[in-house]
């Protein structure tokens, strides 16, 4: 799949992962314009390329990135961000750019060192293999436990924008959690495309939640290279990215591991949209919920006991919920016959109205299962 | 089991529960004191009973109190209110005394009304039974999926103190959690006795967590006599205190549904008690960390991930991590071999040193298993 212009790039497997299985992904920004920005996991106990990466992108200048899948980098201590820095340094060499510029990140296990002989000699072999119609090696590069390369290609007034991403959504046995990276070859105004960037990744990335674990290497960047000579209004840009960061985000609910339903989870009516996006959140980490949900069973009243936990404007006994259409509750009191409920689909949408205000949010997540919890206890690391 | 000088209960089969197994305990203060203070859930969404009793304690005079399971008359709207009321001014009635002096509490399913008939009737039958020996049916009258009555006794400078609490540690399908009572024939100073009772229900109910999920109708509620004729000092009173409440809080931890092991999370070091305590629960409530321990997997990568997620003071590169004894983890890193970690008992031992500061706190809560996911999604309700 081509990337956007003034983008090449590789993913080769370095013999990081025992599998041999692609582990290794490079792209480059060869464009008149080198913009760069990035979001990072908000966890204290961060991973050393996060550590690096951060002060990388503080000038929005970002020539090249190198992701591996295989392992974390993460709880590595002192020789683990020297890892992350011998990597960017021989990376850089070989691209011939300063390796300030070049972002680093991993996924894979914690608490273990990168095989870094392999990891340096795949850089090579990646810089020798760049191209244009790299796309789905791009994906396939940052894989994990995902099931398929997980990507996003659109076009639009002259732009082509391209994105990857990893994340089997529920966190593997200690595997780090989602790596994303965003292609565009517009040109782009770096203050004004980070404020639209920061926007439009609250409102998608940071609205996916399947099982509430916050990883310690959690990045997604955007990459812009001018190529197209288009401006986009900033309307058109963050419509661009949200379709992009919306499709990803949903590949990565919907690639879940162990999960059986795909939940949509809408808060109306709430007071800010702050308090719509931690009530959706409450009800996507409430476990006993997301039991329920699994089991097909319309429990509005855990619904409520989840929404009530949330430090956010409400009336406790005026709340309503819908389950798949049907209002089961009305004023927190009970309302249409919960039998009318039909859960037997792999989608499950919940509508919960605060009745305080207008503002509204949207939070995707997963139902908790018995092969979630095999999945990340029968498998010792 | 004989009750405090100065009360008398009661704990009966009134036909709320299909099974025909006690769900309605009454408890009588015919002390010279009638002290009674409580801590309710902060859950926003909160039940009839909870409301009506929040009123009650508020001059810190409570002469009786009517718990029943069977039904937690939570999202019932002002008829569920109503019910709760005529409950408290029936029972007021039977005994002699005044409705605002009387805590009611309800335990069971939300979202259904209560068979008031049948409570009206029980509660006339519990008053023509009150005895003072009736400790182990009160126990047995608030149980839900409790596998046995809890309780806890013991006597100290001629004051003797009697607790009872129910709670499947997990709830169970659409069921409250928490109600625990607490009699003491101490005579007490009641600004001074509902300071100290804040202070040990913090410190015991409020750090066990056994799924995250906060329910619509926990209720502690501590009432005292005065008829030993003794006055404790305040470290004695906190003594006594502290030790009942500890008991009853591990019981029911040991009696979660659905779990297979018992977990100690000592958080050390850390700025703040508050700090400790929320880092303490934060583990307590990752879900791919209770799955690990599940597994007997001693992934600590799990315990910092978890950790680095609090709005704690911390350095996210200094912390150790202790599993039963080993430390796998020192300074954020790798540290004793984890093979050492022997993780087959059902005691889990997790000390966390956070080395910011000398403040501790130590949580309780289980693992995630596949019988949990089970047991609250199999059933529907």
């Amino acid at each position: 799949m081509k990337l956007p212009k003034g983008f090449t790039g590789a993913g080769i497997a370095a013999g990081i992962k025992s599998s041999g299985a692609k582990d290794l992904t490079l792209i480059v920004n060869n464009g008149a314009q080198k913009f760069g920005t990035a979001v990072f996991t908000t966890n204290k106990v961060e991973a050393a390329p996060v550590t690096w990466s951060r002060q990388v992108i503080k000038d929005f200048v970002v020539s090249a990135a190198i992701l591996n899948s295989g392992g974390a980098n993460a709880c590595t201590g002192p020789e683990g961000f020297s890892d992350t820095h011998a990597t960017a340094e021989h990376t850089a060499a070989a691209l011939g750019i300063s390796s300030s510029d070049l972002v680093v990140a991993s996924t894979g296990m914690i608490g273990l060192r990168l095989p870094m002989e392999k990891l340096i000699s795949g850089v090579d072999t990646a810089v020798a293999q760049l191209a244009t119609d790299s796309g789905v090696a791009l994906a396939e590069g940052i894989m994990t436990t995902d099931s398929h390369p997980k990507y996003h290609r659109s076009e639009k007034s002259g732009v082509t924008i391209f994105g990857i991403a990893k994340g089997a959504g529920m966190l593997a046995p200690s595997l780090a959690t989602m790596l994303s990276v965003v292609l565009i070859d517009a040109h782009v105004d770096p203050v004004k495309a980070n404020e639209i960037f920061m926007k439009v990744v609250g409102r998608t990335y940071n609205r996916i939640d399947s099982d509430g674990c916050t990883s310690t290497n959690d990045t997604v960047l955007l990459m812009a290279s001018g190529s197209s000579n288009v401006v986009l209004s900033d309307s058109e840009l963050e419509q661009l990215l949200t379709d992009c960061c919306s499709d990803l985000s949903l590949q990565l609910i919907a690639d879940a591991e162990g999960h059986s339903k795909i939940v949509e989870i809408s808060v109306i009516g709430a007071a800010t949209e702050s308090d719509a996006v931690e009530i959706g959140r409450a009800c996507a980490r409430n476990n006993l919920l997301k039991c329920a949900i699994h089991g097909e069973d319309p429990n509005w009243g855990r619904v409520l006991a989840a929404v009530g936990t949330v430090d956010a404007q409400m009336n406790g006994q005026n709340i309503d919920v819908s389950l798949n259409g049907v209002m089961v509750c009305k004023a927190s009191a009970p309302h249409e016959d919960r039998e009318r409920v039909d859960m037997k689909a792999k989608e499950v949408r919940i509508v919960i109205d605060m009745h305080v205000g207008a503002a509204q949010a949207t939070v995707w997540t997963n139902d908790l299962t018995a092969m979630y919890v095999h999945e990340n206890s029968a498998y010792s690391t």
